[in-house]
Parts: C-alpha cells; structure tokens; sequence
C-alpha cells in the first residue's frame, strides 16, 4: 500500500498512528513547521501544497493506492481531492468534513469516502446515552481499536505525554 | 428519557439532531447568545453553567437518564461531568474528548461512556483508505444513521441552510 496524507489537521495524528508501521505513506503539508517537525519524528514528509499537481506526483499519485484528505479546511480538502481525481481517476480518495455540510462537497469533489466525525461523535453520543449497546460496541471498537470484551489495557498511556 | 444537553460545542448540533423529537432534554450553556440562539429555535434550554450543582438540579438531574458533555473544552466536560456524578451516582454520563489525551481523564472524573471523535475518525479513514469494507460500512451506518445498503435519499438535504 502507498498511501497519500494530503495536509495536516485534527485527525492527522489519529491517522498518523493508525497507518502505524504496516503501511507506506507520505505526508503532504504546506507549512514548513508541520513538516519538519513529522520529519523529525521520522515520518516521510514533503514541504508542498497537496492541492497541487506537481505536489501529488512528487507524492507518487501514480502509484498511490489511497489518497486521505482531512485537514480542518474542507475547502483545502476539496482542493486537494479535485487535483487527486483529475491525476488518477482510479485511486481510492477518503475525506473528512469539518463542517457537516461539507460532505456532500466533498463527495462531489471526487472523494469516495466522507465521513464527518462530528455527526458520528454525536450519533455514537446519543446512542450510548441512551442505553443503545449496540452503539457502546460500535464507539469501543473503532475506538479503541479492539474486539467488545478485549481487554483494556492494550491502550497505551498516552496521557503522560499530553499537558 | 430525560437528557442534559451540558454545555455547546462542535458535536452539539450532531448531538441535537439524533435526540430529535423522541426524547425529553434540556441543553444548559453559559453564554446568553448561544442560549437564546437555541431558544428561538425552540429547544429546551438553561442559561446556566452546566458545572454547577445548580444548574443541573434545575436541568432535572434527579430524573435524569443521562448527560452528555461534549464541548470543545475537555476542562469543562470533566468539571460537568463530575458535578453531575456528584449529584447522581448512577446516572449515565456521556462525554467527548476533544484531545484524546483526555479521554481516560473524563473517564476518571465518572463518565461512562468516552469518545474521541478524532480518533475514530482517523480510524475509520485508514481503514476505509485501505479497502476494509467492514469500516465503510460501519462510517456509513453511524453517519447516515441507515443499514448498510440503505437509501441516501433518507439524508435530509441540510445544505441549504449551512454558509
Ligand atoms: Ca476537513
Ligand atoms: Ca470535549
């Protein structure tokens, strides 16, 4: 798998830590402090603007089995989605829309995929206060990454690094 | 079911829309202009702090079946979240980390059930990006609130009001 991260944003590191070791991937941010600090870190980085042509190609759009674009700026999105569909129009692109409203853009840019956290968030939310299982279920596996009834401490503890 | 909406943040509108016309709730926020925002649109709402004892006891916390918090501010779901345990040791609490790191925090200060929207974003994004079937269906049935083969048109077409 070559995958695509077109941009940085709120759900990067989520992405970042999912794609994990097992995949190849290379992250597209314009902005240079982003940049250097994921390339310290390790990650395959390159300085440029993902919504343009050159930047996808020096990306391996050719090549790429996905592309991911979920930056908080659904316009930057759709931008970088647009250039992506008209390079390859057979590689898989997946979005985020900030703003719910945007999915259907976002879809209509080219993307296959649009998922919009904060309806899910809520979804999953009101589901589970209202005594849904089904929906804890739902929120602990994609959640936490495990099978219902795993154990809780294959999470990491990642609070000792935050704040 | 009776529900305490504590406090307004980006999941709100997702979290409003799910409760619908089925079920009894109160939405309590600090800030006058959200509050009556809400109002003229004829919610049920508290121009209160959903941190306070108070508050929460004119929201009805003694026949609550549940509260969600989920603001934009983690720092005010825990205090919430553990004003409201206080006052009620067995109602269902719900919350949203907006950070992740913050997740086993709001879980420690007594909510039941914790999501991180961004999490489960990023999640389901890789997942999709990868061709795994199992997460588009899951991403669909949790943002189009439908079985997995179900009709879109069942979306409403919320675009028009948005910009
Ligand atoms: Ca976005
Ligand atoms: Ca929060």
């Amino acid at each position: 798998h070559h995958v695509i991260v077109a941009g940085y944003g709120e759900l990067t590191e989520s992405i970042l830590e999912e794609l994990g070791d097992d995949h190849e991937f290379v992250v597209v941010v314009k902005e240079p402090t982003t940049a250097s600090a994921l390339r310290e870190r390790g990650f395959n980085v390159l300085t440029e603007d993902p919504s343009d042509a050159a930047s996808l190609d020096h990306a391996g759009i050719d090549r790429a089995d996905a592309v991911v674009a979920a930056t908080n700026d659904d316009g930057q999105d759709a931008l970088a989605i647009l250039t992506a569909r008209q390079l390859q129009p057979d590689v898989r692109i997946v979005a985020a829309a900030t703003e719910r409203e945007n999915e259907e853009k976002l879809r209509a840019a080219g993307a296959d995929t649009v998922i919009s956290p904060a309806v899910i968030g809520g979804r999953l939310l009101v589901q589970s206060a209202l005594g849904d299982e089904h929906a804890e279920e739902t929120a602990k596996q994609v959640t936490e990454g495990e099978e219902p009834g795993g154990s809780p401490e294959t999470q990491s503890d990642e609070a000792a690094d935050g704040n």
